[in-house]
């Protein structure tokens, strides 16, 4: 999917919300697990019960590998269940030498047709440009994390004044451009949104962070939103298991119902 | 596989020599391929020819993940394949926040049961701590990689003269010790390889990058190896495609005892 097509797609639905399926065979309801593919039902009805309220759906790649080739299996039913207009995030946060870099984009933008990936940075640019070489194909590179031990390393400054994170989104500017690259900004570092904005006024923010880790939507859009809207909000936890019952599909709805009202609202406010 | 046991495998084989499983269908010999399995018996005979001249296999992730579930069925294969007297490294290059690194932990330790897994230091501390709760299990840390994007940002200095990757080295040494924790430095920065062994005088280091990356074994015992050895030397494409050709295994094997040859000399230097 194209930036262009992804704002029309924000517009149209008053929302900028990516629903994290984050699918956790021991966290969804009891009475699921009786069925053949517990974890295919589970994202299959929280997509029904959420397609209209959100823009992006963003599998943690982890949470299926842990099932193994079972788990593999579920994702691509996933995959394939979510609507065409949706855009779709393998949150995956991979990265390794240029020959290997190859290989995860042929797993998981041929293979998988995912819209765009999560990669880390460490390894610097010819671990991230073989991602870029896709049309309409995105990176989403980790710059400033949402987890505790993101000031481990991406807090240092060096010795022109600049941090971690600022270097990252520097140099990787030269890489691709905002119709190919997005950042990863935990929106629980709401200090720092507004000097990431600054650094990158035009590229597209995905800020996890949301509900159970505590970030602040509103916040968030103080600090992070553009003339185009130009983020990605997503939740995870607090929409998909807001039930464990049988109700979890309406819950999530419910949950997820919320955050779009205050996203149509806040849109409005920018004059979206 | 715990230290003692790693040590007394190099000491028996007089090898500190790890294979790199980086099996691309595109470059295995055209004969294999009408085989059921491509994948698994060119790594069936690959290891039939080279078990007894080295310590470790290391199976890239990203070249069974390319092939979708085929690809991880073949690895599957590999790995129950590998003689269990071997040290198996998934690598695999994860990274994710807590409750995330523990779904990886569980998919290469507990269902795929590799002893180490390399992991990107990048997220921080509660990225790469839920590796460090299995016995007998190892993280292997990025450190100072072997391609040319490494110089992005992992030799960025800060204002008390560390460099990040000399950061990773200092904080990290928290988190784990040297009964499960390695790390990965590229044999393409030899330059740095004394620092690092002064850094951290008693932990194993995975260097890549001696072979068709263009690093050399002695240089890199000279800078890193310690009085127990020290150091698994990765070598993938230089062995395993030495031959397109019938006889693939037979010219791995010799490029391999090559590598093992002159192992057992440096380790007869070292007096070990």
């Amino acid at each position: 999917m194209n930036r262009q097509r992804l704002i029309e797609q924000i517009k149209l639905k008053r929302s900028f919300l990516c629903i994290g399926l984050d699918t956790d065979i021991n966290r969804i309801p009891k009475h699921l697990l009786d069925l053949e593919d517990p974890v295919f039902e589970f994202n299959k009805q929280i997509i029904d019960a959420t397609h209209h309220l959100c823009v992006a759906y963003k599998p943690n790649i982890a949470f299926y590998e842990s099932l193994g080739i079972k788990g593999m299996l579920s994702l691509e039913k996933t995959l394939n269940y979510i609507p065409e207009d949706i855009f779709t995030i393998a949150d995956a946060k991979r990265g390794d030498i240029s020959n290997t870099s190859k290989m995860y984009a042929k797993a998981f933008f041929e293979n998988m047709n995912f819209d765009a990936i999560t990669v880390a940075p460490y390894m610097g640019s010819d671990s991230v440009s073989p991602f870029l070489t896709y049309n309409n194909k995105w990176v989403i590179l980790l710059v400033l994390t949402s987890n505790k031990g993101s000031v481990d390393f991406q807090q240092i400054e060096d010795t022109d004044g600049n941090k971690l994170y600022e270097k990252v989104l520097k140099i990787s500017d030269k890489w691709g451009d905002d119709n190919n690259m997005m950042y990863v900004v935990g929106a629980t570092r709401v200090e720092d949104l507004s000097n990431i904005r600054e650094i990158i006024p035009s590229h597209f923010l995905l800020v996890p962070g949301v509900g159970a880790q505590g970030g602040s939507l509103d916040e968030v859009a103080k600090h992070a939103m553009n003339y185009e809207c130009g983020i990605l909000v997503n939740s995870s936890r607090s929409i998909i298991y807001s039930s464990q019952a049988e109700d979890f599909a309406e819950k999530a709805n419910q949950e997820a119902k919320k955050l779009q009202t205050r996203m149509d609202f806040l849109l409005s406010e920018k004059g979206i």
